[in-house]
C-alpha cells in the first residue's frame, strides 16, 4: 500500500480546466504542491490541460502508472476503472459521489464486479477526499489551496469516513504545531476500508499513533479483531460520530452504511483498547500526548507554576479528570525547601510564585523527574512575568530529553507566549493551552499505559519509547 | 467608582527607572499606552523618571489625583496612602503584596486602620495587578508590554482574585476576539471586594456580563446578597479555583483566605443565579454568549452545515450536553423540501451538502429563525469549499440583525477560515471553534434563560436584548 502515499507516478484521470471542477481543483494542487513525482492528465477531450498533455486513457500513457486518482461523473468511474487495471495500476482512488450513499444500487453493484475482478489494482473510495501524505506531500482533497494549509510531517496518521471534516481538521491542525505522517479519506470503503488502514498504519514506521473519525466501521468483526492487534503495538484515538439514538439515525443518511449504537462502539473501543475521544479537542490532544510522551507508571501528576491561581485551576482540573495529584517524597521536600525561599509553600500545586525564573523552574523538575512518588509532571509557565526570559526554553527542553516520565507544558497568552510555545515544540515538548485540555489528555495517557500493563508486555509497542 | 476606571489624573507612587522593577513597568505601560489622560511620578530620590519630573509626595502635585497607583515596597504603603487620603485621592490601587498573605498581620492591622478612618479614599488591593478599562485604556497591571497584549474594547468585564492568572487570561483573550469593558485584579480585597465589584458593574452600562475567577469571597453574606440582586440585571458566569478538598487547600496559601467548599459554592452559585463555568474556556465562552445573543425560549437546537460529519459530531454535541435537537414544523419541512435538490435529506442537522452556497443558508436560515420549533440555531460552516465564497458573511451578518433568538457560527480552519470567523465576530455574530464548546455555551445560555423565567421579568435585564 507504500505506492498509495508516495506514488512514483500519478494520473489524474478527470483532469480538467473548467473553473471550479473537482478535475481542476486536483490537478492545479498536484501542480502547485510540493509532491515532487510524475503526474499524468488524463481527459479524452483535450489535448493538454494546464499547460500538462493529456492523454486520452490511462492506458496510452507511455510509463507506468502507480497510482490513479479518479474523478469523472459516477456513470464512467467503471470503465475508467477498468482501464486502469488493465494498465497494471496499483492503487486507484475514487474521489466521484453518485454510488451506495445515494442509492445507486445498480451502479454500485457494477464498480463492486470490477473491484472483486481486478484485485491487484487496490481501490479507495468512492466517495472520498482520497489521500494526503505528510512526507511525500501527495494531496489528492481537492481543497482549494488558497484556503486550506495541510500540516507539516509528523508522526500521527488521521484517518476520517469523513472528507469534509478530515480537510477542515487537517486545515486546522496546520495551525496547531501539529504534525501528520498520513491522512486518508476513505469514503463508502468499497474496497479499502478502515480495518485494512488500521493494518497498513500499525506496520507503518513513520506512524506512531492512529487518530480516526468513525461513523461505523464497514465490517464490525474484521475491525474488532484487527483493531484489538494494532492497539498492542500503535495506540488508537477514535472519535466515533453518530453516539446518540437521534444522530445514530442520521449517520445512515450520511455514509450509508448504519452505524452502531453508542454503547456497541463503547464496548468495543474497551475490549480492543482504542481510545475514545468525545470531542474534535480531545482526538487531537490525546493523539498529540501518546506521540509525544513515554508512558506514565501510574497518574500521580505534580503541577509546578509560576501562577498560584493557574496552579489551583490546573489542580482542580487533575482531579476532576481522575488523575491524581502527586505527594512528594521526604527528601524531595527536603531538597526543595533549602533551595527555595520561604515564601515558595513546598506543596502541590507547587507554587513557585511570580519571580519565579529558570532556576527555581529547573530545581523543581529536576526533582519531580527523581521523585519515585511523581509520575506525570505539569509545568505551567506564565510567560509575561520579568523574571521569565526566552532562556526557560533551552532550560524546558533540556529536561524533557532526559525525562522518563511525561513532562508537558501548559500556557496561554498572545504572540509572545504562542512563540515560547512554538519553540518548546519544536524541541519535543507536547504544550497546551488550557490545563483541562491537558488533564484529560493526560488522563488517557495514563488510562492507556494501564491498558498495556494489563495486556501485554512493552516489546512490541510503539508508544512509551521516548 | 468611575474615577477608578478612567481618571483624569493618575499619580504612579513608587515610579522607577530601575530595570525589572513594578515602578518602571507601571510608568512605562503608561507612557507607551494609548491611555490619554494626566500622569504624574512619584519618588522622594529623584528629580525626574523615564523622562517625567518627579515629585516627592503626592501631595506636591501642583492638580487634583484622582487615581493613586501604590507600588512602594510593603512598610512604605501605609503612609503613602495616608498622603493619598491627605490629598484627597478618590481611588488609591495598591499593587504592593507582603500583608495578610504571607501572615504580615502587625502591618496589615496598621495599613486596615488607615482605610478605616478615610473612607473618602477607596483601596483596591494591596498584592493585586489592579485595572485595565477597554475604553479608556488605563493599564495598571504591570505586565510588559512587549509580551503582553490587551484585548479590544468590549462588553464582557471581568474580575479576577488572582492577578497573574488574570492578566494571562487578557492577553489570550486579546487573541480571540474578545471584548472587554473592564478587568480589575482586586487581591487581598482589604477595601473594595468582589462584592463591591459586582454591585458597580452591575450599574455600569459598559458592562453587560461578568465573567468572575474566585477562591473564596471576602464576606459571603454580603456577596450572596449582592450577587442575587446583579443576576436578576446583569448575568455572572464564575470560575471558582479550589473545588475539590485537595485543592481547596491550596487557595489557603495562596490569596490567604480559606476558599468555601465546591458544594457550599455550588449551592451559593445555584441559589443566586451565577452560572458556575468549569474551566477557562468556559468561563469565556459562556460570558461571550450572553454578551452576544438574546436569551433563547427554550434548548430546540437546529444544526445547519455544510458538512456531513461535522454536523453529526455538532448533534453528539448538542445532545451530550443536554439540549434538544429541534424538530422542524411541516410548514418548514415542506418549504425546505421544495426549495433544495433531492440529495439534501430535510433532518436535523439539516445538512445542505458540500455543493451548499449562500443561497441554500439562506433558505435554510429564514425558515429556522420563523419556525416556532426552533429555539437556538447553530450554523457550521466548513469555507474549504468551493461553493462558499466570502459573500457568505454579509449573508449571515445580515440574518443576524433579524435574528430574535440565537444564531452562532461554529467553524473550524486555518487563516482563510479564521479571517471569515473575525469578519463575522466584526458583524455581531459570536463564532465558536469547537462544536463542544458551542453546545456547553448555548446550554449555559438555554440555562439561564430559563432561570430568567423563574425568578423576574424580563425589563430590568441587560441580556435577552438584542
Amino acid at each position: 500500500m507504500e505506492k498509495l502515499f508516495a506514488p512514483k507516478s500519478v494520473a489524474v484521470i478527470g483532469a480538467s480546466e473548467q473553473r471550479g471542477s473537482v478535475g481542476r481543483a486536483l490537478l492545479e494542487n498536484f501542480i502547485n504542491s510540493d509532491f515532487r513525482n510524475r503526474v499524468f492528465a488524463v481527459n479524452p477531450f483535450h489535448e493538454s490541460i494546464l499547460g500538462l498533455k493529456a492523454f486520452k486513457s490511462v492506458k496510452d500513457i507511455p510509463q507506468e502508472v502507480e497510482l490513479a486518482v479518479i474523478a469523472v461523473p459516477a456513470k464512467f468511474v467503471p470503465q475508467a476503472l477498468k482501464e486502469c487495471a488493465e494498465k497494471n495500476v496499483a492503487n486507484a482512488i475514487i474521489i466521484s459521489a453518485g454510488f451506495s450513499e445515494i442509492g445507486e444500487k445498480a451502479l454500485t453493484a457494477k464498480l463492486e464486479k470490477i473491484i472483486a475482478d481486478n484485485p491487484e489494482t487496490r481501490v479507495l473510495g468512492p466517495n472520498c477526499f482520497g489521500v494526503f501524505d505528510g512526507k511525500s506531500r501527495l494531496n489528492t482533497t481537492f481543497s482549494e489551496t488558497k484556503r486550506t494549509r495541510l500540516p507539516q510531517p509528523g508522526n500521527v496518521s488521521f484517518i476520517s469516513q469523513s472528507g469534509a471534516l478530515g480537510v477542515a481538521i487537517l486545515d486546522w491542525m496546520s495551525t496547531q504545531n501539529f504534525g501528520i505522517s498520513k491522512f486518508v479519506s476513505y469514503g463508502n470503503a468499497m474496497g479499502i476500508d478502515e480495518s485494512d488502514l488500521l493494518e497498513y498504519l500499525d506496520y507503518d514506521k513513520g506512524t506512531k499513533v492512529i487518530a480516526m473519525y468513525i461513523e461505523g466501521a464497514k465490517h464490525g468483526r474484521k475491525f474488532f479483531e484487527i483493531a484489538k492487534t494494532v492497539c498492542r503495538k500503535t495506540p488508537i484515538v477514535a472519535l466515533k460520530g453518530g453516539v446518540s439514538e437521534q444522530t445514530h439515525k442520521a449517520t445512515a443518511s450520511h455514509t450509508g452504511s448504519l452505524a452502531g449504537s453508542a454503547e456497541v462502539y463503547r464496548a468495543l473501543f474497551r475490549q480492543t483498547g482504542i481510545i475514545q475521544a468525545n470531542d474534535m479537542l480531545e482526538l487531537f490532544s490525546f493523539a498529540k500526548i501518546l506521540a509525544g510522551e513515554p508512558l506514565p507508571n501510574g497518574s500521580r501528576t505534580l503541577i509546578i507554576t509560576n501562577g498560584g491561581g493557574y496552579g489551583i485551576i490546573s489542580a482542580d482540573s487533575v482531579i476532576g479528570n481522575g488523575l491524581q495529584l502527586a505527594k512528594l517524597g521526604p527528601e524531595s521536600v527536603e531538597r526543595l525547601r533549602k533551595a527555595f525561599p520561604d515564601r515558595v509553600t513546598i506543596a502541590n500545586p507547587l507554587d513557585l510564585v511570580g519571580d519565579a525564573g529558570r532556576e527555581r523552574y529547573a530545581v523543581a523538575i529536576e526533582t519531580a523527574l527523581k521523585d519515585k512518588n511523581v509520575d506525570i509532571v505539569m509545568v505551567l509557565v506564565l510567560f509575561n512575568t520579568p523574571a521569565i526570559d526566552e532562556s526557560i526554553v533551552e532550560e524546558l527542553v533540556g529536561w524533557k530529553k532526559k525525562a522518563k516520565k511525561p513532562l508537558t507544558v501548559v500556557s496561554v497568552g498572545s504572540e509572545f507566549t504562542e512563540e515560547m510555545m512554538k519553540r518548546l515544540e519544536q524541541g519535543g515538548i507536547v504544550t497546551f493551552r488550557y490545563p483541562n485540555v491537558a488533564a484529560r489528555a493526560l488522563k488517557a495517557l495514563a488510562d492507556f499505559a494501564e491498558f498495556r500493563r494489563e495486556n501485554n508486555g512493552k516489546s512490541s509497542a510503539k508508544a512509551g519509547q521516548n
